[in-house]
């Protein structure tokens, strides 16, 4: 199996070279993702200005190339333009934080997997939920086993895997559940300071607010330390609104 | 009503001065949109850099604000901490360009809607569908039209209009229709160059391609010159695919 792999902390992050140790013992893995920290670029396309490429050389522990550009960038190249032949599965991380609820809308490590989606290629984002500690040796583990159930069963054109892996070692993970994307909402607040030439600025910070956190969500099964595998489909037609919204147009 | 207007192409843009103007007859307008031009950048929001903000001043046509960042950011610092008052409604256009079908996740149009949706206002995207003529006096006709509509039937939390408008004067509009969104794929082509120094370089070009245009879809709407509004929300849970995935994960 021919597996695309990228992510969007960038082509030196940790997560992905631990994902490409443990694939590419069983699988045909190239990589191919942004030169530098893309989090939060959601499904950002780049064509004001051209794209680089740069390959891999000899001293590098990747096989693959780096691109100055965004997550969905580096699919689209790497299938149009890279790759001989249109990979079997792209998988996008291991992403270093957590990507449950609305995360998903702003994560370019979901996005990446998104434009695989779209490509109609399987695709899976994964996600160690946790800003903290490094260990991704059970994300590793976690997703060669779901590579290869993939592998067999395949996925639902347009459809990808969003998985989140709670931060605990392999022997503390109670095991994997299919969830639905959970209701959240983040509280931003705009710390302003001034510069050295007198001049304003604004930081983003913000901290996540569940709004619901029902048994079967993404959240709720991170908390009890399960694997969380939510599938993501993009059509977002709020089909339940259609009747009052023809109503309120006057149809 | 307080109408919070932003947009992708940025402040200087000929679509939102145009809406600008027809709005700001009826309601209290203020303009947050990114100071240059931020098409497809998706739902990016900036994390690894700080925010600057312009005011407009005594020589701009507009009352509000420039932002060094993208379309959600905007949305974001208006509401968190530019505005005394929380919005009404977020309004996000016109756009250059139709939103018809996959265009929706790589719209910084939409996006912006959205963030507008996820704090909790009513939100609204429009765009003129086409990239050639630049009249878009029908487009700010509907949307005085639609905004006043939803002043008085509000939207559910967390739902957005993406409105799309047949670039046809206003008098061989034929309607307005809830629409449902279309399936499309881009086929896209990277053209390889090399630049005077000798180092190559791609530029992303591409065409869209329609998988499917039921009767009911926003691209259908469009090509038959009606006005297309697509409710649009963002748990994007593929809740059909929920039975299978649990079998496919032993459960």
């Amino acid at each position: 199996m021919k597996i695309l792999l990228t992510n969007d902390d960038g082509i030196y992050a940790e997560g992905l070279y631990a994902l490409y140790k443990k694939l590419s013992k069983n699988f045909d893995v190239t990589v191919c993702a942004p030169e530098v920290e893309q989090s939060a670029i959601g499904h950002a396309i780049t064509m004001r200005r051209p794209l680089r490429v740069q390959k891999a050389n000899g001293n590098a522990k990747l096989s693959g190339y780096a691109v100055n550009g965004t997550p969905a960038d580096c699919v689209k190249i790497a299938v149009r333009t890279l790759l001989k032949k249109k990979p079997d599965l792209v998988i996008s991380g291991i992403n270093h934080g957590p990507n449950l609820g609305a995360d998903v809308l702003y994560s370019g490590t979901v996005s990446a997997a998104a434009e695989g989606a779209i490509l109609g290629i399987p695709s899976i984002a994964v996600s160690l939920a946790t800003y903290q500690n490094h260990d991704f040796r059970g994300a590793s583990e976690i997703m060669l086993k779901l590579a290869k159930l993939v592998q067999k069963t395949g996925l639902p054109n347009g459809m990808l895997l969003n998985v989140n892996v709670p931060a605990v070692p392999m022997s503390k993970i109670r095991g994997i559940l299919a969830t639905k994307q959970g209701r959240s909402l983040y509280q931003e607040n705009f710390v302003k300071r001034t510069d050295p030439r007198g001049r304003m600025y604004y930081w983003l910070t913000g901290k996540v607010k569940w709004l619901k956190k029902p048994k079967d969500s993404d959240i709720k099964a991170i908390e009890e330390k399960y694997v969380s595998v939510t599938p993501l489909q993009f059509d977002l037609t709020a089909y339940d609104f259609m009747p009052k919204l023809k109503e309120i147009l006057g149809k």
